[in-house]
């Protein structure tokens, strides 16, 4: 047993150097997190026992839930105005409870419609509440950001959604909308803790843990209190943000190695440099990639705006679609794992987050020069 | 780092002979799930990659999404009429879904009253429907299940809701209430996997997994499928069975890692001889702790009518509050750890789930007997 334990450990010693997993979510993990999980597994803090099986009211469990608020709002300087929550039912849920929450029946809300995640939230608002889509990419193939002064008026609604970078688009906000005083709400699951926030221009935001904070199984929820006051009775106090702002997030049992795991990928961001840290690594990595396939002569394709580029999610198609088929399975050989496009897309995708290594960027690269050297 | 992790997993070894973990929730889980999920944490399956970092929609997930429903169909004998689902929010979340699919507004409902989290259940369907307690073991003080004569009419009833098991009380239904056609929808959190079920029996039934499934952040739902039918447009797309029938548990990135080890916990039931086996150990193990009440000559206090005694959450006494406190430290100090009772009620409990040695019962009437030698 011992044995097996240690060539495994050994195995992925040596093969982490040739292993780089690029999915868009659940993502790659740092490996330091990973192996104080393994190390822990079995007896957490010498308890004897495993956090898996510790009970989320007691002692050990408390400790977590404190150290894990109080780095995220160290790291990404939240204010007391805004309480963090740690919910279950990943983003998809947050897109029905924040038009239950922030909005009473009848009243409209404003959306921007910049790719698939954000027409997902529009449709789930759409079962509730009226939706205007303020401001929109349809137009130009989801291939650039609405500008500001594109927004249409939306001063009756209730709140403003948008989704700041686009996962499967790969698609990005380069600024935050104005929305004259009316609350912004964003899902950031793919660019939290990817760089430093203004926490306090935001109404809400959340994000699915599994990108960029550690596995699935949470959300990430930031919400200035006030709006949580105002659900209405209508809505069940499981789906309300006050039940789990007055609970700290234990109203009911929450996922506990899910919460501990990002508390270690926290310590791990912080020990790394902080946010400011992640952005400047998330500014390198994105920019390797990207010139790899501007240098291409058209071999690779991204449509998307120079200004409207994600720093974390690449899609790149090849005009011959066997050639991405031969593309994708040559790179899972050389190590360069889950670069599969998303079904609704196809072709190849590479997201890049906090865990990623710059090494990983310059290897897909190098693949991808020599890939079109041999098949331009 | 790799003595470190061979230090721990020998600490292990030999303290696990002499650590017990009594959790009622998140709940022992049996250390061959643990050690698996251990050795395989950086490299499942020769991936070279973690299952925490594992995309859901790949083939890799796929295999365990399909291993596990294949596992719990054999070991529950889930007729095809009975869809399985696995979905976040906890049965507490289970409490809102379940009104919102099975009934309209305006449709009673018939609840039995049975404890804390019956008594949680009947607050959550009140909040959006009228809830009708058709039978209460409130008159003799939550220690005697009501019997099937006792029940109230109830043929208006969208359905008829129980807790078959109280984990916090103690008590237990020693049958399953006639509805006359009405679906019965059972909150089977505590009792899952530990004995033979009549799947075809329940309209719904429901289990958050850290008792006897594995560990927290997912929640079993088995739905006769014609059930799920029924809800209404005015139900979010994310809180219908029917959306996460469709899409086979899958319609957003659900806890990987949570359900892997749901897989391996089941392969474990299954190995360790299936769900007889499980009934049986469960009346052996609960059998000694019983005995070391009943024997004590009134030093422990369990106020439970024989009849419905629970044979999974045996919440037990010591009429001296300060001995109370002397017996958790001691217990504690022994290995017989998480003997605290819930909150609401104060004293000891012990949870005996189906990962609970048959040793670890033994060891706890051991100490129990001396403790009031010491003591009474």
């Amino acid at each position: 047993m011992i044995q097996a334990s240690a060539g495994s450990e050994l195995a992925r010693d040596s093969s982490r150097a040739r292993i780089y997993n690029f999915s868009a979510g659940p993502a790659v993990l740092p490996v330091p997190v990973m192996r104080q999980a393994q190390e822990e597994l079995l007896d957490y803090d010498g308890s004897g026992l495993s956090i898996l099986e510790t009970v989320h009211r007691g002692k050990t469990f408390a400790d977590i839930v404190a150290r894990t608020e109080a780095r995220l709002r160290e790291l990404l300087a939240v204010p007391e105005s805004h309480a963090i929550l740690f919910l279950q039912g990943g983003a998809s849920l947050q897109f029905a409870m924040l038009t239950l929450n922030l909005s009473r029946p009848g009243e409209p809300l404003a959306y921007a419609d910049t790719g698939h995640w954000s027409a997902r939230a529009i449709a789930a608002a759409r079962e509730l509440r009226s939706v205007n889509v303020a401001a929109s990419a349809r137009e130009n193939g989801y291939t650039e950001a609405p500008a500001q002064e594109a927004w249409q008026p939306f001063a009756d609604a209730a709140y403003v959604h948008i989704t700041p970078n686009e996962t499967i688009d790969g698609l990005e906000f380069d600024y935050l909308p104005e929305t004259a005083g009316r609350p912004l709400v964003a899902d950031l699951s793919s660019t939290i803790l990817s760089r430093p926030l203004d926490v306090s221009r935001y109404g809400v935001l959340y994000a699915g843990a599994q990108k960029n904070l550690g596995p699935t199984g949470l959300t990430l929820v930031i919400i200035r209190r006030e709006l949580a006051a105002s659900a209405g009775v209508e809505v069940p106090a499981i789906l309300r943000y006050r039940t789990h702002i007055e609970a700290g997030s234990l109203y009911n049992t929450p996922p506990t190695f899910n919460w501990y795991l990002i508390g270690l990928y926290l310590d791990w961001v912080a020990d790394e440099g902080g946010l400011e840290e992640m952005a400047r690594r998330a500014e390198a990595r994105s920019t390797i990639v990207y010139d790899a396939i501007d240098r291409s002569e058209g071999f690779y394709v991204n449509p998307v705006a120079p200004g409207s580029r994600s720093r974390t999610n690449i899609p790149f198609g090849i005009e011959d679609g066997e050639l991405e088929k031969r593309f994708l399975k040559e790179a899972d050989g050389a190590g360069l794992k889950q670069l599969e496009g998303h079904r609704s897309k196809g072709g190849m995708r590479a997201s890049l987050y906090n865990a990623m290594p710059l090494a990983g960027a310059e290897t897909l690269a190098d693949f991808m020069h020599d890939f079109a050297l041999r098949h331009g």
